[in-house]
């Protein structure tokens, strides 16, 4: 049997944009255009042309891709034909090879929301797709609150997505646009629907989260029929979001009985690249990636449990229902004071460092992480800091430098020209050997800004670190998180900073204090020390 | 037809605490008991007695509740006898009336993981079920990887689940422990092992979300015909999470075909209480609240898109597929370049303020808001400084103090008993009417321990704020969460402070700049200034 072919349609640039929090530029929108376009998805829909300036502008300058650029519009309105209808002509002037446009399939939306009759709606759909179909666009016909209408009027919902078949449109889109609707009847009324004379291989499916239901709301439409997905990145959307593609992905490609018997564009290559597709999207976007994202969170192939952990050291399938590495993830043996020792012996391996089963400084190593989560570490998250400990308690960590003491000011008056502006600077007195060194800087940038105190002691302590100096010249503060959390009965502050080299490794540490300048720099130092571990080993002999 | 009873089993305090970064203590766990009871679970699973300090205290003193306390274990190891295997007499230990013990089902799981021989185990599920039930308790049983073992030896899976049934087990629950396994097949499954003689008043399921199907794998082995779910608040849960009961007792208690054939324990008073019990997992864990988790997140009745928003202001059931009263949650239009005026009206009404539909100051405050989040400012989740910009806009922001200058100073040395001990110092410069005011504060606490930069500014603000000063004097920061963020082309720092007040209001406020002094600072006064305007309406005259 030869698999059939399952379209995928990603709207993260246009029902993605009204995620909550999210605003793409276009720069944005182009960048992620071109890794949807890599990942092998169909279709990309990129906005609404004419609806912000941003849409439109992306559409102005769209990358080429070989995904089929869709701009989305609406039916036109009633009371104007197709051809006049402003905002439909500025759907098309953006000249993309595809349109979605999305109409009223539930009877009591038209008569609410558009107040129109049902009659007046149903031309709009006619005239609108046989429109969009004269102009020698591929047209899609989004039907908005279907699921919701046809358990309503299924005859008037039916009749709405009949009209839209016979104007031509290539796509007919079954839109679970409320979210409210479960599995079993988006099944049960998609077969309906090919039943009633609209083919599988014209039916789309458009759902959202807001019962945890989107990923299986859309296998459902599948195995139903349907023969196109729409859906976002990471879930993005409106409210709880859309059909997250980066879940359904993986699961149309690696399991059955989809994997057997259908077929897309994604390829096993593109897809070890969804995890940094994932994280991608996210660092555009500025947020923290969820770590218990199916098949990409970073708590994804954890194995937390002592005796989930000794398993997988034996064979990862006893706990693992892929093979991380297919999606481009990797197995992690998280650390914390509920793992034992043999977690503990296969993170420090990770790292480079052997340790015998057994041996008494495994114990003190356990210990002392669980002497500081009590106070407020956090080390699951920051695996730097965490080796840096284990480093320490092996007698493993050497000492490059010590910190003896700093200053840091910051201050904010105004200046001659009467502005509010700031100033921080930062003194830092280090050892290097037997050489004490001062250092001084403030933290204005190329432009005259000041970027704050931790900026400046960052500087500062930079500025002269002798031997090391080069090492550190290329490093480079990516993020900097911050949260108050409870170091035994008082609040305190956790700092967690990412470091990234010229090469673009990453790395974390963690630093935790009621201050917040001392838990960055805490952070700062740790980050600095496992740099030049990893690249100098050990200190300059004087 | 008399509905069915479907029993929930919360396992928050055992499956939960394997979430990677999660550590409960056992007073937390005591704290999340009583919240799992106040919300009508019928099963606590509080923790594996005897596998780690925290649960044995846990259980020692445990809550009273009305819901059936469940210790976890598992079933006696091979090569002893029930009676004499250390392991389960401690989970027996701790004398709760219902014990659950999980087991192997899965032939590949007995031979390489447990080193035995297929009937040494089903020896060892039956004698274990046997003994616990001879000990009076309601014995439940786990079994472990069945669906993987079902579909590898489906004569060997259904035989532990038999050998259980046979010795007493009140409950065979079904579990996909590694999460692969998709609804259909999870449907189908549960249907075969009840037409093989375990009756589905008997049989639970427990999911994982490895592929985000989680909720729908419940869901489909109820109409399958199981009668218990086990699940988490918050889908906490090893990996990806277990099946997210808040998310599932509104679906079973709100949709059909679940809401008329089924009941549960939970009331609809309870169910208007699950935004809250939500929140205060995330409050007692310390983590960000998902905002689009379904239900019960701030975005999940979110409105953005332009129409949405003002179809919502005609008839809420347009976009919004259940009342958000009935889970406790609110319709929220968020703020943001993307919101026409209409969004702006209704949640400018929100805050007390009426603008009238067209008024030209409704589009300086949308550009305002543009600008500002092109800085990097974030309105959706800072409610209280979207509403002073608004006020700034439409002159309704009285100037109750003006802040001239201020310093501070974070120094780090070793103090007279050699240990590196940190002191911060602020000086404040505020102008209150036509009187200049100086204070100046250290951020010491109670314990001599320094608090920071922040605090330091903080208290030399409040030391003198004359007549203002009895509205402050109750209001506390009770979250302060700092990002990188773009803003134009340089990197900045967004701090987003939450400040509650004694009577438990809480509103939130967002300071931009390079500068994570100033930032703060910025969130500080505007928490400040919402408070008094909030408390006084206008500066006192002088």
């Amino acid at each position: 049997m030869t698999p059939e072919r399952l379209y995928l349609f990603d709207t993260t640039l246009r029902d993605g944009q009204q995620t909550q929090g999210v605003q793409f530029s276009a720069t944005e929108k182009a960048q992620i255009a071109r890794a949807l376009d890599a990942l092998g998805v169909d279709y990309i829909e990129g906005g609404w042309p004419g609806a912000n300036p941003t849409d439109s502008e992306f559409f102005r300058a769209a990358p080429q891709t070989r995904a089929t650029l869709t701009a989305f519009g609406m039916t036109a309105r009633i009371g104007r034909s197709a051809q006049n209808d402003d905002v439909l002509a500025a759907v098309l002037d953006a000249q993309t090879p595809a349109v979605c446009l999305v109409g009223k399939t539930h009877d009591f939306h038209v008569t609410t929301a558009l107040g129109a009759t049902l009659d007046e709606n149903l031309a709009a759909i006619s005239a609108s797709i046989a429109h969009t179909v004269a102009k020698g666009r591929e047209t899609l016909f989004d039907a908005e609150h279907f699921f919701d209408g046809y358990r309503a009027n299924p005859a008037y919902a039916l009749a709405c997505l009949k009209a839209a078949h016979t104007a031509g449109a290539r796509w007919i889109v079954l839109c679970d646009t409320n979210g409210g609707t479960l599995p079993e009847e988006v099944g049960r009324i998609t077969a309906e629907v090919i039943a009633a004379g609209i083919p599988g291989s014209h039916l789309g499916i458009h759902c959202h989260d807001d019962t945890g239901n989107a990923v299986a709301n859309s296998l459902a439409a599948v195995l139903a029929g349907a023969r196109q997905i729409q859906g976002t990145l990471n879930g993005l959307g409106e409210r709880c979001g859309n059909a997250n593609l980066t879940t359904l992905i993986p699961t149309l490609l690696l399991k059955e009985p989809f994997a057997s018997r259908l077929h897309t564009g994604v390829t096993p290559q593109a897809l070890a690249g969804l995890t940094r597709t994932s994280r991608l999207l996210d660092d555009i976007l500025n947020r923290v990636p969820l770590r218990s994202a199916p098949y990409v969170g970073a708590s994804a192939f954890a194995h937390k449990a002592g005796l989930h952990a000794s398993a997988i050291l034996k064979d990862p399938s006893t706990y693992e229902h892929i093979d991380p590495g297919l999606v481009g993830n990797a197995r992690l043996i998280p650390m914390s004071n509920q793992a034992g020792q043999s977690n503990l012996r296969a993170r420090l391996s990770a790292a480079g460092i052997e340790v015998a089963p057994g041996d008494p400084r495994l114990a003190r190593i356990l210990d002392s992480i669980k002497e500081r989560e009590d106070q407020g570490y956090a080390y699951d998250g920051a695996q730097a800091s965490f080796e840096l400990l284990a480093r320490r308690e092996l007698d493993l960590c050497p000492e490059f430098f010590e910190v003896k003491r700093y200053r840091v000011t910051v201050e904010r008056r105004k200046n001659k020209y009467n502005q509010m502006v700031s100033l921080s600077e930062a003194v830092v007195v280090v050892k290097l050997g037997d050489k004490k060194v001062m250092s001084v800087s403030d933290s204005m940038d190329e432009t005259g800004h000041d970027r704050g105190p931790v900026n400046a002691l960052a500087k500062a302590l930079a500025k002269d670190l002798g031997p090391y100096q080069a090492a550190i010249d290329d490093m480079k503060l990516v993020d900097f998180k911050v949260r108050i959390t409870q170091g035994g009965t008082e609040a305190t502050t956790r700092v967690i900073i990412d470091s990234e080299d010229g090469q673009g490794h990453r790395w974390s540490t963690v630093g935790v204090s009621p201050n917040i300048v001392d838990a960055s720099f805490e952070a700062l130092l740790d980050a600095i020390t496992w740099k030049l571990i990893r690249d100098q080993g050990q200190p300059v002999p004087r």
